[in-house]
């Protein structure tokens, strides 16, 4: 059985993506990062995602001490209108995060000799990073391919990013054919006990079960009042 | 005042690394890490060397949990012969190391607008790793330039591998002329208290400074009776 390291961060695309590897056959290891995230509200969501899929993960923890996003730093103040102006590199860009994220990934792949790397990036609906879009990726099939033992001797992880071209609404859709615990999944980044639902990613989420004509289950969980 | 991060191991490359960015004129950030290899000796040294060096340092702890190497791994033997049989790739070599290494290099740098990344690595005389390559620096600076915030802005950090042709009897001249300490680096694999003077780290540093006609300050620290 092909074995996949998958990059699980607890949101909703991530979780999505973990489903597909699976769904495609491949045995998963899914790893999270600690790496002082002010929303780490999504660690344990993504504890809860791998044990409902049956799978191990990995919770690596790092420090960034350099800072360099509102995303590390509880004491500024969030964008929430990436939906509306989806132009700039916005501040809740981490430097590097996911170039960190795929090194340990590559590492992992290495060490159990996996053939898959998977990652939950998109570039349809996605927040402006650049480390989300599809060249990023060629880039690193090339630095595994030459930087890796695994890569000289010929087995070089292939780097899969299911969702690149995907809406939110598709997206929301494929989990849930594949029977993804949205519910489970955390996205908003503000940190609190329940979604903003101001964030920009509680509001391309918002935007993607709307348009999918679902409802979220997570707002259900956090807002049992609502529907009385 | 152009700024630059070094990868500082606290071996005698990377030390003479961090004094060829300051002989250029870069302020310089070391970054260290702590990763679970058995001679964290090194973390000691790195410190020592940056504090005689006069240049901030932050070391980053790490885990690797699935291993994949002997240094990270104090209960398997290392080998001994790479300066006699420079082939293949050593069991030392720890999965994507480098690439771990860079990318949060790539992080810091970006963080705090630093124009260059300097890396110790070497082709000449050394360890056999792929990521030790001049091909691999190059697709590592194309990642930059695609993956991250600064290079979508044009302001990529330039990553400097001073050494990467050099022999290691240069490194030791070239770091001689600008004052390296070398009594306080650290080049042992086998993470004991005194260098063990056989694993392959050992033995490219005793050729090294026996080429270049010198006495490693190192030995003389610890064998006081050697020369009596």
């Amino acid at each position: 059985m092909h074995k996949a390291v998958i990059l699980l961060s607890g949101g909703l695309d991530s979780a999505t993506t973990l489903y597909i590897a699976r769904e495609e056959g491949y045995r998963c290891y899914c790893l999270t990062f600690s790496y002082g995230q002010r929303h780490d509200r999504e660690l344990a969501a993504a504890r809860a995602i791998a044990e409902h899929a049956g799978v191990p993960i990995e919770i690596i923890t790092i420090a960034l001490p350099w800072g360099g996003s509102v995303l590390l730093d509880k004491n500024t103040d969030l964008p929430t209108d990436r939906a509306d102006c989806p132009r700039s590199i916005p501040p809740t860009y981490v430097p590097a995060r996911n170039t960190i994220f795929l090194s340990f990934a590559a590492s992992f792949a290495e060490a159990i000799g996996a053939d898959a790397i998977f990652i939950g990036a998109n570039q349809i609906d996605y927040s402006g990073y650049p480390d989300c879009r599809s060249g990023y990726f060629d880039v690193w099939q090339e630095l595994l391919r030459f930087g890796t033992k695994a890569g000289t001797e010929g087995h070089v992880p292939v780097i899969v990013a299911p969702l690149l071209y995907m809406t939110k609404e598709n997206i929301i859709a494929r989990g849930s054919e594949l029977g993804v615990p949205f519910a489970l999944t955390w996205s908003c980044y503000r940190g609190g006990q329940h979604p903003c639902g101001e964030c920009d990613s509680c509001r391309f989420r918002a935007m993607g079960f709307a348009r999918a004509g679902r409802e979220d289950p997570l707002i259900a969980v956090h807002n049992p009042e609502r529907d009385r």
